[in-house]
């Protein structure tokens, strides 16, 4: 587990230079939406002079900027997640340039940079850190411990990858806070652990302790009343379906979140593959889930991107009755009724 | 994928001293059973002099010794599998002795003998080899390709582990065999590589590229009319199910052998953990598996060796009657019901 914390970096840069779209840049977006505050600038040289808000959708005022050396930043996050996890060679002197400036340097890519001898060197020379948040030692097998009772655990899951599982844990622990809930969040994703400062990457853990990794960050987490456990992959998914099994059974859920995006077809990135019927996934999640605890699906988060407004409205209306759970797009109308089903979840099950 | 096959040793020994139990020297019996014509010796000092048969019930007259230099041996394989992977400190001086002779040396165990840095210089001041079966770099996730239709894949899969699945698989590839059929055995542990010569450990795969591991082996083995795909851990084990799942769809078998042992009712190693009904996971099994590519159980593997006969055999009819497929023990009483399932369907699917 990731123990120290990135949440003490305040002034950070976001590196996207060159890499700044919706797609590449998901870690950028996802630290400008959770993290504002403590994003100092966002470094893309063909887009200085422009706002985070303009280049990324998030961000407001956060001035995006061409060089290192205008700024008092204390970190640089690598702020893409490309498929192949690379760190772009025209990326490699600013690093460098970061390290000489005595910043840590975060990273979730699947190359670590402290693989690389000369950020070594660097880093060492001016006492500064690289930090890849992927790198892991998990090597312990699961114990299948009872977790806490009075710690309600709710796991978002999904028909397929990046369709909004970590948005949409990310959210309802936030509405839980603001009823005045003790929610907590365990992260299980470079960008989860980036926002949170901590967490397993649970897709790097070898097989044979992805189980007890995610137990382990449930015991580490479980004094919240409420614990949201960020999901991967999909129990459906031809290539990533090892993480999400070990994952569902490592946290032993007792509420589900089911996550899907309106109108996709084929599984992301393998277009000769169709998605399953949705009613057998969510059948395989809850048969699944209680073979290893008590759980049910207490709800939908359904992302409706392709949608106009009335058409999604209209859709999550069709799921609620079709699937007999609350439905919401965390993203467009917030997440009041899945706030409302853990409520009432934990209110059965604790209370 | 374990490219230098270890079938081209031939007059192997075990070393199994000290541990020379059922349970602990799981690995030297297995390759008693599949690999006797290969096996020289049994070193295990304190009971020299007695024969393999005496002491671990296979392997007939291979003697037993109390040192390496009685024999003219090509490799020494490590017998045992014990809980946490670790060399006996005792059997240091033995693996330095093996690498002296020339021998190349051949380990399952997690702690590998390549990062001991003594081994290491002793292997290659003589030549020697250090093989660490459960060493992978497998770093390339599934592409979810449709194999070849004419390659009949049964997978064994189990309720829960080191209850026969390995064995089970090896006997039905031997029946299919002996009827005259093209069948492979495609290894995922450490034993099976260390029986059939190759395959890969994927309980020691990142979990991210168990799939596409799984995916791999079966490309490089579905030439075969017939492949037996070995399972490990269990659908609904806590602590191995990402193992299982990843395999699963990885694989993406046409049809499923469940095998059991009859009276277990926890969890091995769990003691606080029941397994869940069997009905549940028989059901889980086809349901996951679908969700991948069209399957069925074809046939249910018993172990009952702690039943007497009679009893056995009045279970595997009950069971019959209660799943509606063929039940063997295929230790007790031989596999024919088993190859007869995939022989059949094999008619059904491909011819």
């Amino acid at each position: 587990m990731l123990k120290d914390s990135l949440t003490k970096y305040k002034r950070i840069v976001l590196l996207t230079d060159g890499y700044s779209t919706p797609f590449l840049a998901k870690t950028a977006i996802s630290l400008l939406r959770y993290r504002g505050d403590d994003i100092a600038a966002v470094l893309d040289k063909e887009h200085a002079g422009q706002t985070a808000q303009q280049l990324l959708g998030y961000g407001e005022s956060i001035p995006v900027v061409d060089s290192l050396d205008q700024i008092d930043a204390d970190a640089l996050f690598i702020g893409i997640a490309p498929p192949g996890g690379k760190l772009p060679a025209q990326w490699k002197p600013i690093v460098m340039e970061a390290l000489r400036l005595g910043m840590d340097v975060v990273s979730g890519l699947h190359d670590f940079l402290c693989n690389d001898e000369s950020f070594v060197v660097a880093a060492h020379e001016r006492g500064a850190k690289l930090i890849d948040v992927r790198r892991n030692n998990e090597n312990e097998t699961a114990k299948a411990v009872d977790f806490r009772r009075e710690c309600l655990r709710i796991h978002a899951v999904g028909n397929d990858c990046s369709l909004g599982k970590m948005v949409t844990t990310l959210e309802i622990q936030k509405g839980l806070q603001e009823r005045g809930c003790d929610a907590g969040f365990a992260a299980t994703g470079q960008t989860g652990i980036m926002i949170c400062g901590s967490g397993i990457p649970i897709d790097c853990v070898v097989s044979d302790f992805v189980n007890g990794a995610t137990e382990r960050l449930v015991l580490a987490h479980q004094d919240h009343d409420y614990l949201l456990i960020e999901g991967q992959g999909s129990i459906s998914h031809p290539a990533y379906s090892a993480v999400t099994a070990g994952l569902l059974h490592g946290c032993a859920p007792d509420g589900l979140i089911f996550c899907y995006e309106s109108g996709r077809e084929n599984v992301k990135g393998f277009d000769h593959r169709v998605i399953p019927e949705m009613e057998r996934i969510y059948s395989a999640y809850e048969i699944m889930s209680n073979l290893r605890h008590p759980c049910k699906i207490i709800g939908m988060a359904a992302n409706t991107r392709h949608l106009t407004e009335e058409a999604a409205l209209a859709e999550m209306q069709e799921m609620e009755s079709r699937f007999g759970v609350p439905v919401c797009d965390v993203y467009r109308f917030g997440c009041d009724k899945l706030v409302d089903a853990a409520i009432q979840l934990r209110a059965e099950i604790v209370d």
